[in-house]
């Protein structure tokens, strides 16, 4: 049984797919369509976005679910129209905030396309570049202006997590490689001596591991088991002497590393919302 | 006036940041203090946060506003004891939508983390390395492989976007800059010429394009206003020539050049949530 989901906004749509995926992902047995109807931002918008989800659910001959943050109330009301559940977060939830706060709140289409002057887009920017300029050990000079400096052996997780971290929370994230040689001594590279406390460590399973390499570098050493067993003790070894945190990223996802990262550290988010 | 807003969650805790951020952002006129408690997954650590809530709510002589996504009723229970407005997502939704599709939900704590096994969570990570081995033209032997290749000036915003479009849809995005030299016939480049319906063109303010360069080089000739125009106006020339759909990136956020291009190429999301 297949059924459809719309997710309707004034903005880019992302508020009302995450919401909405979050409730849909409780519903395991059923498979559903999704359709994203961002930038409806006018009546005329709203009336073929009516339009269009009232043709899906004669097709169907389902009521389909709508997922709508749109804030102006005009707009809201066509939409109500649809022959569908619609789920109006906003509404359901301004009411008893505004009580609360003892404030109103405003009411305006398309707010949220002022982000680009916002302290919040430059620094996501400021990240996502910072991650990118300070990716896989390439250069330690810029070291002192990180958040945290991500370590670990090749193919555990580090470039993806400091993205995700500089996407979602605004981090200045960095991450260095730690290769044989620095695993040799048990002791961290001298070029990460005085970043000491900014150290986050990667681990993985070694099979898992070996698996990953092996799609970069099919039948090499340096995707043997072998070697995969021999990295991970040495590198986690290496984490326990020098007093280093560090987490397993193995059946973790992107999210749930750059979150556990976030909360074992007390880093601080820089970004709101 | 600052208030204090919770967000709690047996999982990352992004859901319950995304949606109350945005409610939150309809009160212009309050400061908030955040603070997310994630993986809040048993009794005992329900207790902890209760405890915090109601200190901080104590110490500011103001009810907080707590925003939840837990699914566990037992845990959610405890929470809702807190001192404060608790908006309650999964509550206020899931019933509703239950009826609608005639099936029960499925509660359970900490679905989220079986999220690596997931078709998402391998998308994501293929996606995320897709655009990196593909930034900046490096190579093109990849483009058949591509569901997007961004063209545009140096730093008119296709890294970035390329990132976020690896992170949030799942879209596998590559990107080409175009030089002077290629703009010069007014052609799009030999080894882009098989990929034409991929392609997607960046433009941007000529000033806020050379506040950019500056950063990065000041006072060269590549930051320098009068180059800035005329790559400019190069681009956009070479764009309409070709036929090649364009969006300007000057006062957008990443996720709303992301979204649009989304929507105008009519590329579909691969990842869900």
């Amino acid at each position: 049984m297949k059924r459809t989901a719309f997710f309707i906004s004034d903005g880019t749509g992302i508020t009302a797919e995450t919401l909405g995926n979050s409730l849909l992902a409780q519903f395991e047995s059923i498979e559903f369509e999704r359709v994203t109807l961002p930038y409806v931002d006018s009546t005329e918008k709203a009336l073929k976005a009516v339009e269009r989800i009232n043709s899906k659910a004669a097709e169907k001959g389902h009521p389909v679910i709508i997922f709508d943050t749109i804030v102006n109330k005009d707009i809201r009301k066509i939409i109500d129209q649809a022959n569908g559940l619609n789920i109006d977060i906003f509404t359901a939830f301004l009411a008893p905030i505004e009580k609360a706060l003892e404030v109103e709140s405003s009411y305006s289409v398309g707010k949220s396309h002022s982000a680009t002057t916002s302290p919040n887009y430059l620094h996501r920017i400021d990240a996502v570049n910072f991650a990118l300029d300070n990716d896989d050990g390439a250069r330690t000079r810029h070291y002192a202006e990180a958040d945290i400096i991500l370590v670990g052996v090749s193919r555990s997780g580090k470039t993806p997590t400091c993205l995700y971290m500089a996407m979602q929370f605004g981090i200045k994230a960095a991450n260095y490689p730690l290769t044989e040689e620095d695993m040799m001594d048990l002791r961290i590279p001298k070029s990460l001596e005085p970043f000491r406390q900014k150290l986050f460590g990667l681990t993985i399973d070694p099979d898992r591991l070996a698996a990953i390499r092996n799609e970069r570098r099919a039948n090499s050493r340096y995707a043997s088991l072998k070697q995969c067993y021999h990295e991970i003790d040495e590198v986690e070894m290496l984490y326990q002497r020098e007093n280093i945190p560090f987490i397993s990223t193995t059946d973790k996802s992107i999210e749930e590393i750059s979150t556990r990262i976030m909360a074992e550290t007390g880093l601080e988010r820089r970004l709101q919302s």
